[in-house]
């Protein structure tokens, strides 16, 4: 089972909101946190964005038009300060989150916060004592988990549907890489686009992963990938469960046809796995063959509906004064994974998740 | 080509929207009428609920304070002829359509009816002309026009995918029987539920039905519905087209599995299909068999996002000054059409429309 | 339940072939003809081809040397007067089949005969009385029963899988229509083309058709088969069965994509429907769409195994002593549809089964 | 590309037998011999089985009976030494192929042996020698390549349908582990099951494995394979292509809803995978779920097509003087990665397969 910390302190602070909407503070107004505003916008009954912030002005501008929010500001300082937010949503860029969120755990606010918290692991421990200190909430954005599809994996494997796991796959490729200049500062594949994945095997398997047995990675889809930002754009990691389960993650930066993302778990009973998303189920048949539109190109579209979810939940929890479901722990721990499994790359050797944490 | 009014008069009457969001007033806070003020609540830029009715007054009370839309009132009236109100949503129960229609004509009023107009072809011949004189635009609601999928089956035949059309099959199959007191003045099954059906022949084949060459109906579902209704619960009509195909519907009250509405369209160059839509789309496989989870078993699930872009859709051409994709002819031709699959099944024989509609 | 008649004649007769294989005569030297030697070549410790007819001799050789038959003739008579030939498989063109099942009968050989009997009632009767007469067994060649999807929906209906069934669709479409010559002395789409689908219907449907309900024809794949041949290429039949339910047949001379033939039962308890037989299942994803290569394009390719279970079960049931499956009542009743779905066409009205063969 | 060894006096060798059928010496009546032989059966034209031998006389005698095979023997060895016999087909126990090539060899027959040639890489290179010395060809038992579903991948790969290839995933699972004493005896996992997806890894990328990444194990599905034969019954191998991608094979000795065999490539212009094989394709839908039957659980029922090309092909290369195509070195190489594997496994790290090889 997945540890879900459960904080007393954290209960009574959440009790205020049970009556009236959350008041939200959103920092970034780029494309993930419009996502947000819109799906928060559908829920008026559960929250209000009542600030929005972005360095760039205009930006915070715009969307605070787009989404009828009283008020947008430049500095995100503002709005962690601001007697008017309950709760923050923090969608700026990730070198920025480490320090947001200290500032809004210690003036009192609740959190959601966009993958990574840091990938700097002492950096995140510090992040997270402070939230525990201050006797708040944080919930971590990883969205796929309120995605219908590996929901239902997750559900099928927790009902005992298919019985003790024995293996564990996972398809993960994007439609392109993403430019250069990003990928130079992304910090690589293993953290900027597994630790989604990573985090996904945890959370279908409902157990820990002990050992990174092996991380292949290849620079297939552009050699500039490797020559320019030193990464590799293929890559397959093989993981082992604390339940005894094995299993693979397969990444690549490439798909001509489209956002593939899927799961498969086998276990003793059967299986489940799940296929990905369409933009509609039409077969067409002709002289040539029988075919399909591709699968949808955008993550923001595959995801639609996990986003609102996930934004639910959250102003769900803090309503009921319930934990939230992605924890810190849980933006901690794939990316102590995707250390292991850099080093278990460059050593060729099987990495421990004991030993590495050790090391820290 | 399916027939689409445009009225330059209409054109100069919206011209009006294209700088501010249409204000709309919504008659009838039922389970439709709230679907649109949630769909119209997250496109407020285009659209803003100024006014709710129902004669049911706490039900627009309650409705009114979920979306937040500033007034709500017991007579559908007011909203009629409210001036701070552009077009009117008349989702009212069937036979309040007519008037409601007529009035709102009357008063200038951009126009939204759920289907049907009403099922007194005399009444429809009215209604159509009071917008007509009015220089009003209408849309009928006939959602499944925009959902993805049999979209996806009207382009294939449109741009010619599967050359020119042979043969067409729709399915069209309810999870369960409505209760005997709705049925019995539902105006029957080629009225309640079939009119859906005969708009999407006609939307999926871009051609007018000339004949119902038979209709055969059937009373397996439940004896109560022949007895007490004096209705049939199971359908099969045939239709031939004016572009020479043939085609049929398949209506059944019941399908113990969901919501089951499918379409195919057969021709020269090959066929086009669509299924159903599903909550996930992962699939188990165990000791018993290779499953998945029913698909959806509400039409307000799998036509959710249809309702969407339908609002969406009217409200758009209203700020823009194009005609609405689905007009008043296109509410009447299908109650033609139930009246000629009736007659069909009574008089066991093959009806032309044309003779069917002189009759009138 | 479909009629299965018992004759205990039959059964005496048929004990004699309990130790050894069956010896069989096949009439007819080709395509079906051949089609039938391999299969039964591959159960040798069932049957054995001890002769092989054609009227032109080369065919019969050349069959006879690639499955090893000892002899071949270019007479039908000398197998039928064979007294080494236990049954016959006959397989010459349709209007040799009444002449030679009455000589095969009166010579008291067991009997396989490819449809149709013949397509005159009158000359039916008499060749069901001759075999009666005889106390012999004769099968009908309707290979679709045989067919291991087929087989499944049977196996549903009749298990109550899908509890009492409402409603049937049969799809049937050839890759492409066949020469304007063999159209022309046809019979008809109804006769030639639509005769499996009505067997299919009672097959799967378990229960008799009491009425056409209408039969809607188009000329719309070629002009020429109208105008040259007088046929229609396209139709739907609208049928009622004994059991209350009701169905459709959908047949076309072409489908660019390949064979296509599918059914659904839709009943109380749910559905059962089947799709095509592919030469592989491989899926490919590129740029353009996610595709599967088409379907098997011949019905050779599709019923390579039902023809092969088809000849096997009617083996079987000779060296069992137990009626075979497909009797001549099941080849009589399509035909008697046939003509009612004709009548239908033409005189625009719905047909009684019992009216009908009253005509007689 | 896979090398093809193309030896000229083969070329020779075989070209006595383009006029007449390939006469056949079946060693071993178990299940594959006999599948073999029911194979053959279906092809007189092209090869006859002259002779069949099983240490267990009655077997050779009841075979020789089903298939009317002129000869049975219990002695292999008069099968290897009779003028009659062309080509003699291997499918005793394991532990004898070895001896039984290098005589088949040395008499100067063709041979077709079921995988493994050993499991002692020395003695494969004693026979493969023993082989090329005698100028006959060899084809290697591996009838994935045969079948349809996995020749498509093949396809898809070397016409450059995907590009490049990036990854590659293959699902190995049996319905049910053998019998311990089986395994006991079988050489482990790597061995007994994982050579056959070793060689379609090869087969499909069209490219040589140089690396095995690691392999990891897990004795799940009974404890009684690890304490008793000492064996795991999960595995997941990772391993690096010379063309620079990557791929995984995952195996597990049970899976509850049958036998599982898949396959995906990914590559620069999209991907490629197939499913498992069916008895039939009929979906039934009720008030629990979507289900259609389970895939076939025997691998003699998904690989009957496969194992009736590969012995076709197999004689037609000996008739037409063409090279087999799976070669004793395509036998050998399954087994240096079985090796390479258990090795990577036990040290826990990184092995090249040249590293390997030069070890032994």
């Amino acid at each position: 089972m997945l540890r879900y910390t459960r904080n007393p302190s954290t209960m009574k602070a959440t009790t205020q909101f049970s009556s009236s909407p959350v008041r939200i503070g959103v920092i970034g107004a780029g494309r993930i946190g419009r996502v947000h505003c819109a799906a928060l916008s559908r829920m008026s009954n559960l929250a209000q964005v009542v600030m929005i912030a972005d360095f760039v002005e205009q930006a915070a501008q715009a969307a605070a038009k787009e989404f009828r929010i009283p008020r947008s500001v430049k500095d995100w300082r503002e709005v962690v300060h601001s007697p008017q937010v309950d709760a923050v949503i923090i969608c700026s860029p990730s070198d920025t989150h480490y320090e947001i969120i200290v500032a809004a755990a210690r003036a009192g606010k609740q959190i959601f916060c966009e993958k990574p918290i840091d990938y700097d692991l002492g950096r995140i421990d510090d992040a997270l004592a402070e939230v525990r200190r201050a006797g708040v909430q944080m919930q971590i954005g990883f969205q796929r988990r309120f995605d219908a599809n590996f929901r239902r994996v997750r559900e099928a494997v927790s009902q005992g549907e298919i019985g003790q796991p024995y293996t564990l796959h996972i398809v993960s490729r994007d439609p392109a890489p993403p430019p250069l200049a990003y990928l130079k500062q992304s910090g690589g594949l293993f953290f900027d686009m597994m630790t989604h994945d990573f985090d996904m095997a945890r959370f279908a398997m409902g157990s820990e992963i002990v050992e990174v047995v092996s991380a292949a990675g290849a620079n297939l889809v552009d050699p500039e990938i490797g020559q320019q930002a030193g990464d590799i754009d293929t890559a397959i990691v093989t993981l082992r469960f604390a339940n005894g389960a094995v299993g693979t993650i397969e990444c690549c930066r490439q798909a001509s046809y489209g956002y593939d993302q899927r799961i498969e778990v086998h276990g003793s009973k059967g299986s489940v796995s799940i296929g990905n998303n369409y933009p509609n189920n039409a077969t067409v048949q002709d002289g040539q063959s029988v075919h399909r539109d591709l699968p949808l190109n955008f993550f923001m579209d595959r995801y639609r509906d996990a986003y609102a979810l996930e934004m639910e939940t959250f102003v769900r929890c803090l309503m009921e004064g319930k934990p939230v479901p992605v924890t810190g722990e849980d933006g901690r721990v794939p990316v102590v994974l995707a250390y292991a499994a850099r080093t278990s790359m460059k050593e060729r050797r099987v990495v421990r998740i004991g030993e590495f944490m050790s090391k820290l």
